[in-house]
């Protein structure tokens, strides 16, 4: 989670809504991303979509069947939604978004997933809640 | 719903799940796009995602506001979430997915998002259903 950290940091330089991911296989990172939305201007690059790619790209198939997802905030529909098609075994959440995360809609993840929440979840929120701060 | 047809006929020919999308914005199609999982390996690359992100590039805008997505099949819940960010107002659907398509799942479009069904339902399933009996 402190490498998905350091991804949210670079979004927050780049001005978008800091949220990183990082995606891990056999003890190692296979993609890293961040929130890209301004800066590609489409509103589904989320630091997850851009990740999932990412690793899919890496590993040459289509499938993460034995990665785990590091991401900084609780993903949305759509994000939860690509974690299904995936086939990712495992979800690790920092910050949770009871507005728009993917638990409170009801969105399931792959039957077999595992979802751990409130990893470093102070550091994750803070980022989050700073930058919305900021703007105001 | 014909041009989507055309689309999803394309990724028939290049032996993917045969659904297309267009998007049409002022009476023009602003984007097409159709499946194209297998070519990409990526789970992810929906004909819906690939005409989101077509539609904001050819508008230069990050929302659909005034856009039509015509779709040969019911979103899944990753286009659902990805339509929901575009705010696109208007989803016209072919076959619906009562597997995994957004409606069953209890997946919520933008408050204001109209949904029309069965829009050359028989044409868009038929193209589907072919394509899995030729599989088996």
């Amino acid at each position: 989670m402190q490498q998905a950290l350091v991804e949210a940091a670079k979004a927050l330089d780049a001005d978008e809504v800091p949220i990183g991911a990082v995606i891990v296989a056999g003890g190692k990172v296979i993609a890293r991303a961040h929130n890209l939305v301004e800066r590609l201007n489409d509103v589904t690059a989320h630091a997850e979509m851009m990740a999932f790619t990412a690793a899919a790209d890496n590993l040459g198939g289509k499938y993460l069947k034995d990665c785990t997802l590091y991401v900084t905030l609780e993903p949305c529909v759509m994000c939860a939604g690509a974690a299904f098609w995936t086939q990712i075994p495992r979800v690790v959440i920092g910050a949770t978004d009871e507005k728009r995360g993917f638990i409170n809609a009801g969105v399931k993840l792959h039957p077999t997933a595992e979802i751990v929440t409130g990893v470093l979840e102070e550091e994750c929120s803070k980022m989050i809640i700073g930058y919305f701060k900021s703007k105001r």
